[in-house]
Parts: structure tokens; C-alpha cells; sequence
């Protein structure tokens, strides 16, 4: 890659670039097809259908119906509309206890947090040394005031894919609702609701080439949640404000545009990543499992040094890439999704997570790894870690 | 206007239409600079820099601090935010009364008979014949176990601005929280959150010709309240979830734009548009005050006939305007703003909301009364309640 080098993006699971088809798709509705799709005259005709049509093609792409998909403005308002809004409706009735898993979103983890502290008791299933939960812990969990399970369907962080078959099952057969976090799995691996007994899901547009701001919950018809944000009659009066349409346009464009063959393309370039690091770059270990794992994660561990100085010197060369997750890169804390695998502290330091994308090319990879053995080899002659 | 006319839009208080300069300052977000802005590497520098551009631009118009503004999905969210979010903290310390008025937005609204169901206790102030309320009334129902006063600047439906200046005084001097929904004044009224006393204050970007689905509350250094939406570590833990990067960036563009010449220009056409409306057509009757009136707000009501017959044929000739809310338009009952005034059923349903903006045109108007005097005759003509 000679001369002015491109940027070379590996940060998917974090956000992605908005695909041009959906840009377009958007762009009418802020300038002129800009009316309140809730009023009555003919104006908002244009609005109100681009957001009944996004929402067809959302639900079908999870074999929902249009009517059980709730569109707000993200993942993490959506995983708090589940949990809050489940939470609050069983509270009424005498049900205070929530079955998660330690490896969640923040967003989850968070959220049940808050509930603990407003009178409500969560189990936190622990996971195997590749991010599985046991369906017998989470079956022996279950308790008679248990209303909620919410198990994430894959992993940010390590690509865990979880049998939220199993999962589904299990728990329609105890009736209790099952929420599961799909944010990273929505067009990225098949999800049926109805075969997987889902009962509330949350998505999001940015993690799929659509505009960021924008996300929806599946929430299966019966199941009752209480209202997150309170207002005026949208969205059938479970999610008050007026809609945001050009990115609900954008959404349903980005549905629309993503393809099992994507699937297929980026399974190719994360093994190959994958194998291209092993083979190259001794003492680097795959956090999470080879099979069961989202199409676009890699994480991987490299002993004696820190995330952050590799993190850092990708960047000099114009590679984006991220540590642990991404809502709290900021931190310094270790991950809690690597931590939880039984991992080192100085293992989990050393991880990085590389997450492609469909518009990712086998030479940014070839350029990425070439350039990372470059720097874990210096780096580990700096670091007082490293045996010699 | 021979040949194909252009459609005229006087909903401008439900949603405008996005200026060109707003939309050109989002679109490198969306393709270019789609970065996660919480991320370290350098390529996340660019939307974090328009975030926090649109964050000072944003608290400057409101004589605020840049750490005082949280950025949210829009007015809806932000009025949730503060209400539920000031409700949970005050309920841990034993405090569980509010006070709002009978002619709030139903965000608001809504949002307080929820918060009832959940133990709380409201008391709905009442307002004059114009929308005023007294303060007084507000003086005397302030208890001890009152938490907040949330009272709306400007209404959405009938214009009125409240003096917020003498309500952001008595709740400082009372030691009460003061918040207020500023969605419909953000721009149009000058705003002074330190002079004027606000703890609180909801502002969106829609109102403003910048993109739906971001808004933003002012929340005060030193006033505690509980997050709505937790997870990741967003707004500075207030607020979680991926920014919407082009939505902010277009907000404080919107901000940016919106000069106090257009209040001006505004209020001759306002007034100009009234008094053709009275000059010409009998009954009809202003609602709300003529002065303390939002700029760009016309609230007639036409006796003997429905409004939303007068809608439908506006809507014929190409000319959007509203009857009540724009968030409850679908919906036949009577406008909760305008039965608080005291007017009768039938002077409610007759009533109809015209809301400029800065791009209205006085040909525009013009077009409209026109229109709209043939409408009126015609309908009172086959109405049978028209005296003759």
C-alpha cells in the first residue's frame, strides 16, 4: 500500500461505517419529505410509510410481525426498555428476581445494577473458559419469582455464540420471558423468534452499515413491559417522541442490504486473521471459541505486553482496532468478558479485539497482521515481562 | 401560484423541515467520520470533536456550561430523563411530590401519571384563560415533600410563555428543583438558564430545523438525578449508548443558525397572519394571549364547525397545519390544552393550529387565508350548529 495509505477500520463491533445505499435512502426524509408521520394530512403520508416499511422489513428479517417491533433510538435504550419495562410490569405482580449472565453488554450489566438497587435480585450466570453459559445452572436458577432471563445472543467482545434455541426453549417451558441482547448477532447470524421462543430482542442500526441513533426491540405480542419514556401515542404507544425517519428509513435500508453471502465472506477473512496471527506471532492465544463464534470477531490474547501500547502503535500506522469493549475503552479495567473466561490479568491486558466487516478486504488484513508482528515483536523487547 | 404549487407548511411546531447547512454539517459523519467517539485510536478524534463543538454551541445559547448539557434522542426522552430521573432520586430521600400544570406536553404529562402508579403524588396547577398560571397557586402548593416544579416554557399548542424567570426564582428561594420544557421556546425565546434560575431544562432538535431523534437536557452542576437509560459510559455516565454523532453535529449546527432575526421576522408575520384571519373571517377567535405569545404560534378557533374538517381541506389545497398536539393528532379528543382554558367542546374542536418558521413566506400566508376564508364559509354553510 504505497503512497497516501487508506485507513484500515477493524472496529465493527464498536460502530461501522454507514453503507452509501442507506445514506441515500435517508437523505429525502430530512429535507423533504420531512412532516410528522403522526399527523393527519397527506404530508406525513411519505414519513409514516418509510417507517411502516422499515419496520416490515426488520420484523421479517426476524420472522416477527411488523406490529412487534418497537423502534427507538438505540441498543442500549432498547436493552433498558426490556429490562426496566419488564421489571417494572412484574414488580406489580409480586416478581423481583432477573437471571443474566457475567458476560453481558453494559448496557445489561448496568441496567441490572440499578434494578438491584431498587429492590429487585439478579443472578449473574458464570460462563465457561469460552464465554458458554451451562443450561443446567441456568435451569437450576430459575425460581418461582423469576419473571426475566436475558442472556446475550453474541458476545461483543469474543464472539460467543450462545444456543439461544435452548435458551428460548427452556425457558417458555418455565414461563418465564427470555431477552436476549442481538445487537451484535442481528444479520449475522440467522434469528427466527418464533422458532427460538424469543420473547423480547434488542437491535441496533450502527452495527450494521445504518446511521447510528437509531435500534428497536422485538417484543412478542402478550408479553407486557412498561413504557421506558412516556409521552405521546408513538410507536402504539410503547415509545413516545417523534420518530426519527430518516434513520428508521436507514435501518430498514441496512436490513435490507445485509446478506447471508456476508456472512460466508467475513467467516473466510476471521479465520483466515486468525490463522495468519498464530502462524506468524508466537505466544498469541484466540480468546473465545473457534466454532460458535460471530463472523466478524477475533480477539486475541498476546502474552507480555499491554493492549493499550499495541492499540496505540496500529494506530500510527492507521489501523483501528479496540481493547476489551468498546462503550468503556476509556477505562482502564480489565474486560469482564475476559476476566470471567478465567483469564489472567495480564492476559486479559493483553487482548485486542479486531472486528471486521463485509466492506473489509484480505489485503487490509495482510497489511494488519504484517504490521502487528512488527509491533508485538518491539514491544515485547521493551517489556521487563517478556522471558529472554 | 399558477402551475404546480408548492405545498405550504405551517406544522413548523410539531417538526420543521432540516435547514441544507444542518444536513451538509451531518453527512461526513455517516460515510467519513463514523468512528466510535468513546474509542482512543485517532480516527475516533474527529465525532468526538463535532459532539463536543455541538455541546458548546448548544450550552453557550443557553448561558450554560459545555459538562451541563446531556445529549439524548430527542424532547420525549430528555422530559423522561428529568422527571423520572429527579423522581428515583428524591424517593430515597423520602420526597415524592411534584408540581406541574394542566397544560404540559405529554411527555410530561404522561410521564407524571406513571409516575403516580408508582407511588408519587402530582399536583396539576391551573392556568387563566390565557395559559398563564399563577404563582401564587404555585407558591402555596410547594410542601415539604416537593421535589420539583416542572412547568413548560412555552406551550406547544396555544403559545403561551410562562415567566420562568419569577418560577425559576421561587423554587430556588424554596429549595425546590425547577425544571422546564423548553422544546417549543429553544431559540425563539432568549434563555438564560443561570439568570433565570433553572435547574433543568428539555430542549429537541426537530423544532429547530435540525434532524429528529436528538435532544438534549441542561442539567445543572449540582443537581443529582438518576439516569433513565445506564450502561455504558456515554454523556459522562449520564446517559448511555453509542452517540448519535451526525444528529449532534447537526443539532449544533441547527443551534448555530438560528438568530434572533428570526424571532423578529417571525413575530410580524405571526401578528400579520392574525390580524388577516380576523379582518376576514367572522368568529373566529385567537387562542392564548396576544402578548407572552411564541413567535411563530397561531392557535383560531372557528365557531360552528370542526377542525378537522378544516384540516382535511387545507390539506386539498396543499397547506399542513395541526388541531390540539401534533403528538395526539390522530386521536379525537378534544386538545387538553384548550379545554384548560375554559372554552367549550364545541370551541375546541373548532380550533386550529398554524406554527411558522423562519422560512414561512408572507405569499404563503396570504395563500393560506385566502384558502382558508372559502374553506370556513363552505363548511359553515353545511354545518348545522351555524346560526342563521
Amino acid at each position: 500500500m504505497p503512497g497516501e495509505r487508506k485507513m484500515i477500520y477493524l472496529d465493527n463491533g464498536a460502530t461501522t461505517k454507514v453503507d452509501e445505499r442507506v445514506l441515500d435512502e435517508m437523505i429525502p426524509y430530512f429535507t423533504e419529505h420531512y412532516g410528522n408521520p403522526s399527523s393527519i394530512y397527506s404530508f406525513s403520508k411519505k414519513p409514516r410509510q418509510a417507517i411502516e416499511k422499515a419496520r416490515k422489513i426488520i420484523s421479517g428479517k426476524l420472522n416477527a410481525n411488523p406490529d412487534e417491533i418497537i423502534l427507538t433510538s438505540g441498543g442500549s435504550e432498547t436493552d433498558n426498555l426490556a429490562l426496566r419495562g419488564a421489571a417494572i410490569y412484574a414488580k406489580n405482580n409480586g416478581k423481583t428476581h432477573i437471571i443474566t449472565t457475567v458476560i453481558e453488554h453494559h448496557a445489561i450489566l448496568n441496567t441490572c445494577r440499578a434494578l438491584e438497587k431498587e429492590g429487585f435480585s439478579v443472578t449473574y450466570l458464570k460462563v465457561d473458559n469460552e464465554g458458554f453459559i451451562n443450561l443446567d445452572e441456568l435451569e437450576k436458577a430459575i425460581r418461582d419469582d423469576t419473571f426475566l432471563v436475558s442472556i446475550m445472543h453474541a458476545n461483543n467482545e469474543i464472539g460467543t455464540i450462545q444456543d439461544i434455541s435452548a435458551i428460548g426453549k427452556l425457558c417458555r417451558g418455565k414461563r418465564v420471558y427470555f431477552h436476549t441482547d442481538a445487537v451484535q448477532s442481528f444479520t449475522k447470524v440467522p434469528i427466527d423468534v418464533v422458532e427460538m421462543n424469543i420473547d423480547m430482542l434488542s437491535i441496533a442500526s450502527h452495527k450494521i452499515h445504518g446511521p447510528k441513533g437509531v435500534g428497536a426491540l422485538y417484543l412478542r405480542k402478550g408479553v407486557r413491559i412498561a413504557n421506558l419514556i412516556t409521552g405521546g401515542s408513538q410507536e402504539n404507544n410503547r415509545r413516545a417522541g417523534t420518530e426519527n425517519v430518516p434513520g428508521i428509513a436507514g435501518f430498514g435500508k441496512a436490513v435490507e442490504l445485509a446478506k447471508p453471502e456476508h456472512i460466508e465472506k467475513m467467516i473466510k477473512l476471521r479465520d483466515y486473521m486468525i490463522k495468519q496471527i498464530e502462524d506468524s506471532i508466537p505466544d498469541a492465544k484466540l480468546n473465545g471459541p473457534r466454532q460458535k463464534r460471530l463472523c466478524n470477531n477475533i480477539n486475541i490474547g498476546f502474552r507480555y505486553i499491554e493492549g493499550e501500547g499495541i492499540l496505540m502503535s496500529l494506530d500510527m500506522e492507521g489501523i483501528c482496532v479496540s481493547t476489551g469493549s468498546a462503550c468503556s475503552s476509556k477505562s482502564l479495567d480489565p474486560s469482564h468478558v475476559l476476566m470471567s473466561l478465567g483469564l489472567k490479568h495480564e492476559e486479559v491486558h493483553g487482548s485486542i479485539r479486531f472486528t471486521i466487516s463485509r466492506f473489509t478486504e484480505k489485503e487490509e488484513i495482510d497489511f494488519t497482521v504484517e504490521k502487528l508482528k512488527g509491533i508485538i515483536e518491539h514491544l515485547r523487547k521493551l517489556s521487563p515481562l517478556t522471558p529472554r
